[in-house]
């Protein structure tokens, strides 16, 4: 059912910094920036083969990435995870008694339709399940 | 340079409660469980596709995973990604100013030579670099 390791998310304090890092860690640059203006984040993505890594920067303080950092420091977020079918996979989780942080998936960065899993389920690791959207 | 997350090394509690969890999520069991006595850990792994899952349990309290959840609870530990060649990853990194915790690989365990870069250099994320030991 889970296909991959999609991305992993990362929640850094300051974009332009961590990308020349990331840059240099990863030998490439971004293939994509996008902004999500109503998650309030800048998402900057590097390919790393099959997976992608996303940084998260909050464009406001009502960004649930600043209130992260202000809690737990800058570091990784969520794991996301592709799944074929983004309906299915929920239903299976749901009624095999994980609490869906969303029932019903919605748009997100890099043309995805996602949903989160809450971490009280998952060791506290924030689960995103994604697949592409159909209808982007 | 970096082929792809080989894996991500999840800190639990609790490995027998935590595979019920996990066997549940990905809907499958783990293909390999493996006791690390030098590093004081008990590694579960799943695989998803491409890439894996850790489950690291500290078996002593000496072990580095008993202090990261002692201090941060249980989560995210590293993401590990896989080189081709390790020794030539750790010397570039080197050269572009990232701090090594490990200068020359060790074992670890599912057979791979692996190096970790201090998180102080990459926005609080634990890396490791891992490759197949050619004598394992």
């Amino acid at each position: 059912m889970m296909q991959k390791i999609e991305h992993i998310g990362i929640a850094v304090a300051n974009a332009e910094k961590s990308i020349a890092l990331f840059n240099a860690m990863f030998n490439t640059t971004p293939y994509k920036t996008e902004s999500v203006e109503s998650e309030h984040v800048n998402t900057i993505f590097y390919q790393v083969g099959p997976n992608k890594i996303e940084l998260l920067e909050a464009s406001s303080e009502e960004s649930t990435i600043a209130k992260f950092i202000a809690k737990k420091g800058e570091g990784i977020h969520h794991i996301a995870f592709a799944v074929e079918d983004i309906y299915a996979s929920l239903a299976r989780l749901k009624a095999d008694g994980f609490t869906l942080i969303h029932e019903t998936p919605k748009k997100g960065a890099d043309g995805k339709l996602i949903a989160f899993v809450h971490p009280k389920d998952t060791n506290g690791v924030l689960i995103e399940l994604c697949m592409d959207n159909p209808n982007p």
